[in-house]
């Protein structure tokens, strides 16, 4: 089977009507969905799939043990997003097996795919919250108290989805039959001019909560010097957030919400979500100090309030040298480039060898409906990751 | 029964857990509830409910005929919106009735109140729909096809609850009828210090929907200077919307909704609600031109695109001075003031004498949980009404 015949087959899974393109989150019912067809895709190569105790699935390739090749991704969107981001890199691990086992090969590793939970935090705002837990990487209560918009909680929704939330949290023995893990993702930018590529390093990156407050009240009622109106702060801070954002540094808001949210309401309090990242720590930290005090003098001059929470953070990955030399070398050598994307492997990258090898992206665009890879180029990608499965495995 | 006696078995109808206050709108569940309640309590009076084409609730007080006397207000909210606006009219038309009924007094002419459908427009984004639609003031066809944020039409909200959307409409019969529109009303400001006033304006105002378009993509792997963030032009709209707002003028963005609106995604496009209220037609027009001007030209220097549609609007309203001064004079007396809160009764007042009493706010605070009027000053205005009401029919 092809990648991107594998993909045709959940093309209505999830698919946003409203937004365009994709919206799949963790634990809901269209990842429920996803997990139960890759389930029975794994079953039907004679894979034995299992959740571990955060719900991230393996399906593993004869016995489970240690020291195991690790290859997949994710299956979970951002709201609206693109066909590829996740979803190329557990459909070509199934079309990778499917050439292995049409070459005659067997592993001699213990050899599994793994789906991660809610990669992007499009529910919970945590992104990687599947391979973090595993890792320990956030703290088990906290996640099981994260909250998605509708005020349901990751252990509500865990327990919905078959996951007991009395066991998410740090899987040590899941993390040490890792031997090494490979994912393959669809490019997001537009650094790959070939069809396979291998990723060097991932930004340091994390998102921050700015809660601005001030005082709800009526829009055409209250005279313009009685209001403190916490949109002039908030529209302030998105400004100062893109100004921040200079050697190469990146900073976004993609997500406000104002409360009550009315047409003829002074909003009482909006909610901004910053995505900032930069080349190493102390980059990331300075952008996002500058746009915090940016805020918090906006907010007083509107007599309003801010305060700012970090949902996430996670310091530069530098994917291991020897692992990366090895897939060049059996690759014929490719390029290795770094990426502004967070991923899982990022996570692992900690804690185990780890690698990425990512998939030409002809526009850059991600994160969108428009996301694509031409089915060459992800044909090249599953043989690209047979390859370097077959040498790891053997 | 007393007014805040009568609003205190409502006080769970629509409480909204997220933002506070009330989420009350247009034919959902929580408003056919208050409708039920609504009919409940005018039948336990004697008076004889029907719903009219547009699914306005009319409770008679004797036979329906010409020349009526009508009172009464609505029960739909802002999201996360006060008690008192909109209840307040319809419980104290009611306590007033309780109050004429225990005197003795029978209406000579027809007598009627009158539930209006969404006046507060948090759902479908038209305030005033009800009286609008009765009055011609909105097409009906272009009203049938108004979705609300889950995108159901007014048609099909209109047939779950049992109103015939073919029939929405202009009503000039029911127009016709009317022969006096006396709403009462909480005050939305600080400019009431006694407890019961009556209006003498109503602001120019309207609303208009921005929507910014530019390049959905990822927020880590995007280069700053490849981006068309529709964000940026949205958040100048908001400053220059204030920075607009002179002269008495009132602008205010209480409503933003970026697409997707994920935290790591660069947004495809920002919609931006603008309330714009001024003295008159003239000033509230120049506001608005100004902030779609400063809105295009920041659109355009971010690469991005904007459009408006004009959603509602609304010329200045003065109140019929003949109405007004009989009600002051069987009041005794009592101070007239503008507001910058559109109302049923505005839309009413293009074709039906009409006035309305105001009941004191303490702090002006409206659209917000905090809304609050004091029960002695409700029950000064129920005999205000009671005082209006009588004299109309006699």
């Amino acid at each position: 089977m092809t990648a991107t015949g594998l993909l045709a087959a959940i093309t209505d899974l999830g698919a946003d009507k409203v937004r365009g393109g994709y919206s799949r989150h963790g634990f809901d019912r269209v990842e429920l969905e996803l997990r139960e067809w890759f389930t029975a895709e794994a079953e039907r190569r004679g894979l034995s799939v299992r959740a571990d105790r955060n719900g991230n699935l393996w399906a593993w390739w004869g016995n489970p043990g240690p020291d195991a090749v690790i290859t997949g991704s994710h299956l979970d969107s951002v709201p609206g997003g693109g066909a590829f981001d996740g979803p190329l890199g557990v459909v070509s691990a199934l079309a990778a097996v499917d050439a292995l086992r049409a070459s005659g090969f067997k592993p001699r590793r213990p050899f599994a795919i793994v789906v991660f939970v809610e990669e992007e935090g499009g529910r919970f705002g945590v992104p990687c919250l599947g391979s973090r837990l595993m890792t320990g990487a956030i703290d088990a209560d906290a996640a099981r108290n994260l909250l998605d918009p509708e005020g349901v909680s990751l252990a509500e929704a865990a327990r919905g989805a078959g996951v007991d939330p009395a066991r998410l949290g740090a899987d040590p023995e899941a993390l040490a039959g890792i031997g090494c893990f490979v994912e393959l993702h669809v490019e997001q930018g537009r650094g790959l001019t070939v069809p396979v590529g291998l990723a060097s390093s991932i930004l340091a990156h994390g998102r921050w909560r700015f809660t601005f407050t001030g005082e709800g009240n009526h829009a055409g009622a209250t005279l313009i010097e009685d209001r403190r109106d916490p949109m002039l702060p908030a529209a302030r801070m998105v400004l100062a957030a893109r100004k921040a954002a200079v050697n190469g540094a990146r900073a976004t808001v993609g997500r406000v919400v104002p409360v009550p949210g009315g047409t003829n309401v002074i909003a009482s309090s909006v909610e901004v979500w910053l995505d900032a990242r930069a080349e190493d720590d102390a980059s990331t930290k300075a952008v996002v100090a500058e746009i915090m005090a940016q805020a918090r003098q906006a907010a007083t001059e509107e007599g309003c309030g801010v305060s700012v929470t970090q949902e996430s953070y996670g310091d530069t990955v530098v994917f291991d040298h020897e692992l990366r030399d090895r897939l060049s070398t059996v690759l014929g050598g490719v390029p290795a480039l770094p990426t502004g994307a967070g991923h899982d492997a990022g996570i692992l990258a900690g804690s185990v060898p780890t690698a990425m090898l990512f998939v030409r992206n002809p526009t850059g665009v991600s994160h969108a409906p428009e996301e694509h890879a031409e089915p060459e180029d992800c044909e090249a990608g599953v043989a690209a990751l047979a390859t370097v499965l077959e040498d790891l495995a053997s």
